[in-house]
């Protein structure tokens, strides 16, 4: 993926030491372009994997999120986040806890859309933490089914996400991985 | 859109006299397939328009937005959403109010991705009573751009919001427009 490497390198703005801005193609305005050729890795990656569906989070997900389930022919779902608990029987909910804005949000994914015998593949646009994609991954297990893997398009690899979700069992394939941003610079591992 | 035709009357389901709940292939699960259709006609119909930007708004919109700006080839922009406001001078600010939650959210868009000379197709997923569209035009406008038109995915032509859109000088596409969902049955246009 030269062309995500080449804009991570040139566009990727580094806010402190652990913020990656990537919002001129990433999550705010994108380059669809570019989030094809995410899509046809990310199918690559996972085509010995009999993918049933991609799940991803709203909103940074949806975009390579559809591009991976076009090139895939599965369906894509995205999470919805939520501030408040209405429970309702209809839905999977699982929490999630943002280290960046230090509040706990609930993700959301209707029942109908996940049923044993699917294999989802989980893509996400950053792996931190792995706070948002271990609760999409629980999602996949409340609903029977089953995690074919993780498509992280960029993974802060100096956080723990990676090794806590690869130690679960988890497959996780990350397109740029960033040893570090400190003093302002970013270097892959 | 004989497909998105189909599915809306396949799969939407009629809440009261005026929601129409499309979450099976529009707004949670998302049919790759139907995107990229919806992509090809939007870009089709404004192909005579020299659009350089897609601007749409979380997260409904992503998906055909993102479709319809690869054929096109440009970048697509989402507008994030937010509830409260901190002022800060590097973003538009327009306030939406949404009659389903019957509350004013903001909409926010980096300046840094919309300047003068920019000709913007604004995409959404529904058109109701134009509060979403008509906030994205002003953000438009704040940068000094041209609104090229609005693609709408499906139109409630029984409420306001088209009439005050093209009332206000715009160009309004819809891929289906509902006449009805009165007794819960959808009569289309």
């Amino acid at each position: 993926m030269k062309l995500l490497i080449d804009k991570v390198m040139q566009e990727g703005i580094v806010l402190g030491n652990d913020v990656l801005k990537v919002d001129s193609f990433l999550n705010h305005q994108m380059d669809p372009v570019l989030m094809q050729e995410i899509g046809h890795e990310f199918a690559r990656l996972f085509a010995g994997e009999s993918v049933t569906k991609v799940l991803t989070i709203e909103s940074s997900g949806i975009a390579p999120g559809i591009m991976t389930a076009l090139v895939l022919n599965v369906r894509l779902i995205f999470a919805r986040k939520r501030k408040s608990l209405t429970l309702t029987e209809d839905i999977f909910v699982e929490k999630v806890y943002s280290f960046t804005k230090q509040e706990t949000n609930e993700i959301t994914v209707s029942r109908k859309f996940l049923k044993p015998g699917d294999k989802v593949l989980i893509v996400d646009d950053f792996l931190a933490n792995g706070e948002a994609a271990s609760a999409l991954a629980r999602i996949v297990e409340q609903a029977g089914a089953e995690v074919a893997g993780m498509g992280i398009v960029i993974e802060k690899s100096f956080q723990p996400g990676r090794r806590l979700l690869t130690e679960a069992g988890y497959r996780v394939e990350s397109l740029v991985r960033i040893a570090s941003l400190a003093g302002g610079k970013i270097e892959l591992v």
